[in-house]
């Protein structure tokens, strides 16, 4: 295989398992940038050729002069973002996959909002006020906190009770859909010029995921709440005659990207929704990165399957891109 | 590999993708009939070496001359069945995997109770009169809309105010089994006279599988009531102590069949039905097809991993059935 | 593929399959002990080289001087362990995969409770008295029967009118912890003296897992009740950053064993929990041996694909263990 002078390196969380793998995979040398105490699943897993340890992921800024004599091209994710803030992704020196100023529209719920809207996507009504909420209501914080404490509520009263236990935390208030979770995995090539539909997956919360195993009854008398910590994914797949429509929501989501934050959205992006009865994606919250839906699939997806003729993960589709760009000379089209 | 005179050929929905992928991968060239607003799938998983584009599925008996031109084999599915209705799958002249006389006894519900009843396998009570209804019940509409309206009853009054909203519909109103929802997979050859089980799934219904995320208490409040929408399929295994059952069932619905439509049901089918806490299955449906179900193992299943070196679907297990029938001069076996 | 003098060898049930087929892709003959009534899907799927048929698993020790003449290792597994019990394990002639005295510390709640407390594990509260319940509790039958039967109880009162239907049975009474349940599949050698973790998975139990697709009126109205009868089980991945949390425990769990009972817990295990809103896993049991929750990744999981470069099962795992400690005649180190 090619011996590659660039290196994938990204922080060990989240995703970096499959990153990791999918770039030595490519043919990648690879660096994981890792707190202390979280090192361990990089030693275990041998996806890292290099381990970088640091104190905390805000020193990520002191070690950042290492990855760049070590050519190695950044890819972020979910912690990545959670941890940077989009104002120091955007300072980085470093290469890094992917369009910097696209964060700042996945963190900002207006910006969120007015490109999923201008994109013809159906999302939930957001209450400004909690006086106006007139059907159920999710509750959510803002920051990827992987849903712990959100709440439900049917009225301003309800609301009020519970936002109580809250008093200095800044919240959104969504229409809760009625229908199934469905995450919807996407990766657009501006290498390849072409759309991609790598997956799709559910996660796997606590308690919401478990909540319906108690019987009606004993959740009434032992007065369960339901919670939306996030503890893992199951892979699923979507009925086939979805598909074409799920293609268009995602075409139209790069397109609109393209007019809002040139050059747009590239690599894998996730719309994170609700399927109600009559088969309608209502999107509440678009990642512009991986996420961590994909991890299910680290040796491919029933739907990579059908492309590729071996195991194709999110994190090994983003280590291609760069390989593709790089051997084209194309690489100003993945590094933004 | 050696180039294949057949083309294998099916219609673009429902499990093509795996249809087509499983030919290729058997060597087969293929073709894919799709409506011109669907096209899109079969454009981006690159499976079909031919895709026909109609304006809709009713004029597939306009192409069918192209296809018995290119040697093409059909391979029937649940959006075959739905769309062409079984009497005019009678009188396809282009070469059609699979009995289809066998169809109308999954299509028409009281020949569908014969055959299984006759099989030893329990079913659902079936209630003929409303008035009747002494325990919860389902109510479903005819023909495969994916689930979308089926209610549940707990009596006839129930049954009636529900029923209101539907004036026009046939209904089957089944009794509702406590269980946990389970689709079986096997496939039976007459090339080989062996009978395999290829994997197991269940359905991922909106919103009946996430209605249970709301707590109890909410969902009086809200007045939220269970819809089954098929939205996708969730991959499961069985404890292995079931395998001896499963098997014997599977065995007994073909061996049924032959009595009631030589030469018998072949090929793929499916048992969808209800396991209770005493390891009953009580089956609710046959499907005498692949079912899409099987999506979730379009790189095998880990049962099919047990007996082949290979990724193995049902699509591909399906043309593997016709592969070896040409080889061994046994077309009569696999066509109907 | 060297050609092994030893051959693998279990009963035929629980995770066979996979242990046969791990076996025989390590290069090891196989033997599947099987009941008369349950041989079909050892034939069915070709894993075991030979079957021995016995009229029940009780007839074991009647066909052991057969298994030793064939130089075969037997691997403990789930039905295994119940249906000849640790004492008659213990006096098994034939070389036996794993540390059998540690299995009276699985099948004896009390030394369990004992190890995983001293491991620094959180367990649920037991009550040894029924009136001390003061908080919702699960009340569990001895011996491994799927979960059959157990039921939830609030109070002194509401445990009393239940038990009454199982006069004779010993129970646990344990706190029901509220969050999702997850099953860690961990591997630790002696051979290599490293831990691994090689899945994740939900049980599928009847009709637990599905009572919640009634809605809650509907539940309440037809008094539905939840019991837990396993019937399968579902893959699924877990957050990156819960995996240092999941490999500290694992590795306490292996430290403490070798306190308790040496040399230790070695070979798969797993540990069967809860995980809390606040990313607490809470256990109620541990298996220190292979469970059938590894079932959905006999191709591999997304774990096993980091370090693997081939389909690595935990039954594979364990014949790999074998081999290794073959070639480096290090037999002492994996029986037991």
């Amino acid at each position: 295989m090619l011996k590659l002078k660039h290196r994938i390196a990204t922080i060990g969380s989240h995703s970096a398992l499959q990153i990791l793998k999918g770039a030595k995979d490519e043919g990648f040398e690879t660096i994981c940038v890792c707190e202390k105490k979280r090192v361990k699943p990089y030693k275990m897993f041998p996806v890292a050729d290099e381990i970088i340890e640091v104190d905390s992921f805000k020193d990520f800024l002191k070690i950042e002069k290492q990855l760049i004599e070590k050519d190695a091209i950044v890819i972020p994710h979910g912690s990545f973002v959670e941890y940077l803030k989009s104002d120091k992704i955007k300072k980085l020196k470093v290469p890094h996959y992917g369009n910097k100023n696209i964060l700042d529209w996945e963190t900002d719920r207006r910006k969120q909002a007015k490109w999923l809207t201008q994109a013809g996507i159906k999302m939930p009504k957001i209450f400004d006020k909690a006086k106006d909420i007139d059907r159920p209501v999710i509750v959510k914080f803002h920051g990827a906190r992987g849903g712990r404490g959100y709440f439900l509520a049917n009225s301003p009263e309800d609301f009020e009770k519970k936002i109580a236990a809250h008093p200095d935390e800044e919240v959104t208030i969504q229409e809760y859909v009625v229908g199934v979770p469905i995450y919807v995995h996407y990766f657009y090539s501006r290498v390849t010029g072409e759309l991609e539909i790598l997956g799709f997956d559910k996660r796997y919360e606590s308690n919401a995921d478990s909540i319906g195993r108690v019987a009606a009854a004993d959740q009434i008398t032992t007065n369960l709440q339901t919670s939306y910590t996030i503890v893992g994914n199951i892979p699923l797949v979507v009925r086939e005659s979805l598909l074409p429509y799920f293609i268009k929501i995602g075409e139209r989501v790069v397109e609109e990207s393209k007019k809002l934050e040139k050059p747009g959205l590239y690599g894998p992006f996730c719309l994170e929704g609700i399927v109600t009865q009559d088969l309608i994606l209502t999107v509440f919250e678009i990642s512009a990165r991986i996420v961590a839906g994909t991890n299910p699939f680290v040796a491919g997806s029933p739907y990579t399957f059908f492309k590729y003729n071996e195991p194709m993960s999110t994190g090994r589709r983003i280590a291609r891109d760069i390989k593709q760009a790089i051997e084209e000379d194309k690489m100003d089209l993945i590094l933004g």
